[in-house]
């Protein structure tokens, strides 16, 4: 290991040390730069209620850059998700479409994993610091693509796209039974997720982003009552 | 910044910097006995020819770590991936299914991570270094889901489980627009990946993780031959 060099930085001291381990490579000066943090230069479009688009909007007021962000609510019900501006640097046409200076990210998960990289002081990090505390966070990460599938477009899009009159009780018997399988496994290995969700809902993070059409009052129907 | 101590580790210097930035919060000490590289107390259980077994395997392999390791081979035929070691921490009774010692990861894409941020070094590492090149890897892994959706499962899954009499000619078709849709957004972003293919299936790590089943020779159908 090899300090190569010291050098002042405005109020910050900027470290370069040399070696051959992983994590030294990593360039200090971006952490610096950090300290002074814009959002300025960012631009999120997004729509009200899709679990993708608060992701990271969450992380955003996290790293308390949410707050004057510039940004567009787009409409899902006449599809300004594929509007040109969107189209342009995501060609799936999908919220959330973000933007930092010249840098386009897209797919909620890797802005979030951008945000908490580029954005973080030991203040409000979000990731833990070990790799072996970090994997367990990965892992549900991943995982919870499950409860997207067998909960949220099986149960809750089913309601949604189908009229009353066309639904299935035997369909829905089954879409239930596949979602509450899905629930046990994460019940099982947490058995006070309630008291988790009543703790992150009251995160001054999670109020400044509940998504606005949700607080004009409850909508018509409960796609997840037989949960 | 403040160096707050400088002392032997073995043949190894541990710097422990304390300031408020995220990265320094990072256990040195971790890197430096990642120095040392140990596979004896990890434990694998893969199939052959899964995709989401491959990728831990080739990581494993890229960091030296595959040769030796501990594994076992299950067979989907005999689906022994629902046997009782992999169910007790694992309880989807899927493989991979991987652990380290007393950790257990679970999830292909959370073990790669694990492994890059735990036994990377200068020489091995996977990932670039800053947060805005991170960002765009981390973009393409959450992205290549809608691959494994719209083309293996959509496509591969359709020939692997309808038998030929019973195969719809209207649903391939559909398929088959689902699946070329897909693939399109890839090689707009990226036209060389024919190329990309060659070279990374030329990496001894790949070779040397070669699905078994498929050096036996080829498979009865090719399930993607018409795109």
């Amino acid at each position: 290991m090899r300090v190569s060099y010291i050098r002042s930085l405005g109020t910050f001291t900027l470290l370069k040390v040399q070696h051959n381990s992983y994590r030294s490579t990593i360039n200090l000066k971006a952490q610096i730069r950090t300290q002074a943090m814009s959002n300025q230069q960012m631009f999120l479009w997004w729509g009200s209620g899709s679990c993708p688009c608060w992701k990271p909007m969450i992380v955003l007021a996290e790293k308390g850059l949410w707050k004057g962000l510039p940004n567009k609510l787009i409409s899902f019900d006449e599809e300004e998700y594929r509007c040109s501006d969107i189209l342009a640097i995501n060609p799936r046409g999908q919220v959330p479409t973000f933007k930092d200076g010249e840098l386009v990210v897209n797919e909620s998960n890797a802005i979030c994993m951008y945000l908490e990289e580029k954005y973080s002081t030991a203040e409000n990090r979000l990731l833990p610091e070990t790799p072996e505390q970090r994997s367990t966070v990965y892992w549900k990460i991943f995982e919870a693509s499950n409860v997207e599938i067998k909960v949220l477009d099986a149960l809750a899009y089913y309601f949604y796209y189908t009229k009353k009159e066309d639904r299935n009780d035997e369909v829905i018997k089954e879409k239930v039974a596949t979602a509450k399988t899905e629930l046990s496994h994460w019940e099982k290995d947490y058995p006070a997720l309630r008291k988790y969700y009543d703790t992150i809902t009251a995160r001054p993070s999670v109020q400044a982003t509940w998504p606005p059409h949700w607080r004009e009052g409850p909508t018509a129907e409960n796609h997840l009552a037989a949960l």
